[in-house]
């Protein structure tokens, strides 16, 4: 087990309190008064969360989006947010970083509120820290990545993968034609996350999370949290057209985008029942939702393809 | 003008919602739902904010106290907080920082909700990002630093300048008596902000604010923001028995304790009318407030030593 395993582990020990959900969920769920609150700090890394070239407008975007993601996965409405910035001297690269952080906030409609600055020594990776809150419905549970039942179909509101192939062209990995090449960048650097889907969706789901360290291990862990087993229909993953020009639709290509993560889409299990509810819930946002697979009783990730059952990979995600 | 004063300035342009207060209080002030709720995040940095070996336990205290010293300030009782943790690879560290944050947390009662944790090369300065919130009076109006009117006193709420004696301490700048010694380092290790204290007048100050830069520029800075004049009467700025041992009291030595910084604990102005009830309020928390000087209409700070006007420092705390 990692250190930050074992860190991780030791820090729930400490984390008792109810609010917390064991840190196990997106976010943390407080009552203030009368009211509820949904809490989330997301750091992003250079080298790790994001690439030492990446312009730095898209790395606030990028700051911003994640911790929106998590908000929108509790069905939260963004409130506000207070930042963490690392200051290494470069006059230029914090301008334009500014200038990202002003259009994220302003897009997602979060209000910056507050913050503070440290000195890190030039060149070292750029450690960023933003905490984000977001104002639930009042009425509704949160949702939580535990409610699953079985006989719940899974669904996600946005083709997969795409990110991960950003990621591949930026490295060097691979290439594409340009259209696709631009399509797929954006998606590794401006994730795209809707609150007002998570707040639409939020009453009809049985479990609901965001997809950020890949499908397939976070479609895991919304299992295990529930005590339940889960079946990922690989053939009906969606694959963006970017995709599928780039890296086609075969079982290789559609394992890949399973373990890439960074889709920062939501993933959600809902009962037949409330079907007809969350595809009008998400009608009414003018999103998506794509069926990919189904809850069981058991426990466990089992996957399938053309309605074969197919070896899970070694890797499913991004663990830590 | 610095570079991280171009930054935040920069930052106040982004701040726009009146929640931010500016940027220029300790913390923002959010209303969600029929709750109001008080901000914080404050980071603290190897070798600016505490020294490479001091005990880690004591790290995680500064950690959460200097958080909550914001929310003290705002008369909020602490609610939660999340943290941004600096993994180095080094297992001790990390498993007596967590032995600290869970004594620091039970101490204040405010309960870790989340946060994440990032990998830092080991070697470089570590940085400790902490979110803190809390719940203020509901009726009241939270305390600002923009309100102090002429005729008002200036208070504090402890001892100056012991943080400022006790880094001096530990940089081997000066020696004392081993009690002295003791007492002073604790005071830097472990700053003591009362909760019960801020929440206990923030019905009858007219501005406060958490000393945590020296008591000559928050002053400064609470004179700034309410448009007035304040004067400190440097002879009755309090000094404890172990800052009297090591350093005495003569003019040098209170210039030194009121512009050491990392006192936390609280500034205030109240109207002469509100001295009453904030004396009883105080003794109600078994805490003491010492008068300090006064708001005059005008502007700026100005400073008595025995009834003589003494000539401002150059240096009256930590800029940033």
């Amino acid at each position: 087990m990692s250190t930050e395993a074992n860190f991780i582990t030791a820090l729930r020990a400490i984390a008792t309190s109810p609010a917390a959900r064991g840190l196990a969920d997106d976010a943390a769920v407080l009552d203030i008064g009368s009211s509820r609150l949904v809490l989330t700090m997301d750091a992003i890394v250079e080298g790790v969360h994001f690439l030492g070239d990446d312009p730095p407008e898209t790395v606030a975007w990028k700051l911003v989006a994640t911790n929106v993601s998590d908000l929108t996965a509790k069905g939260a409405r963004p409130r506000g947010c207070l930042l963490t910035y690392p200051l290494t001297g470069d006059d230029a690269w914090d301008a334009a970083f500014l200038c990202g952080l002003d259009e994220a906030c302003s897009h997602f409609a979060i209000p910056l509120l507050g913050g503070d600055t440290v000195h890190q020594p030039s060149g070292s990776p750029r450690n960023l820290s933003l905490t984000a809150l977001g104002e639930p419905h009042q009425d509704v549970a949160v949702p939580s990545r535990n409610g699953a039942g079985p006989g719940d179909r899974l669904w996600v509101s946005a083709a997969i993968g795409d990110a991960g192939l950003g990621l591949a062209l930026l490295k060097g990995e691979l290439r594409t034609d340009h259209v696709s090449h631009d399509a797929l960048v954006a998606a590794y650097r401006r994730p795209q996350p809707d609150p007002e889907l998570g707040l639409a969706l939020a009453p009809y789901v049985s479990a609901m999370m965001d997809v950020s360290d890949g499908l397939m291990i976070d479609t895991q862990r919304l299992a295990t949290a529930s005590e339940v087993a889960a079946v990922i229909e690989l053939d009906q993953v969606p694959l963006s057209r970017a995709f599928l020009m780039t890296a086609g639709g075969d079982l290789g290509a559609r394992l890949f985008a399973a373990a890439a993560g960074d889709d920062y889409c939501l993933l959600l299990a809902a009962p037949a029942s409330s079907q007809s509810a969350i595809l009008a819930a998400a009608a009414m946002c003018k999103a998506s939702l794509y069926p990919i697979g189904r809850i069981m009783e058991g426990q466990g990730l089992s996957l399938l393809y053309d309605g074969e059952a197919i070896t899970l990979p070694a890797r499913l995600g991004f663990e830590h």
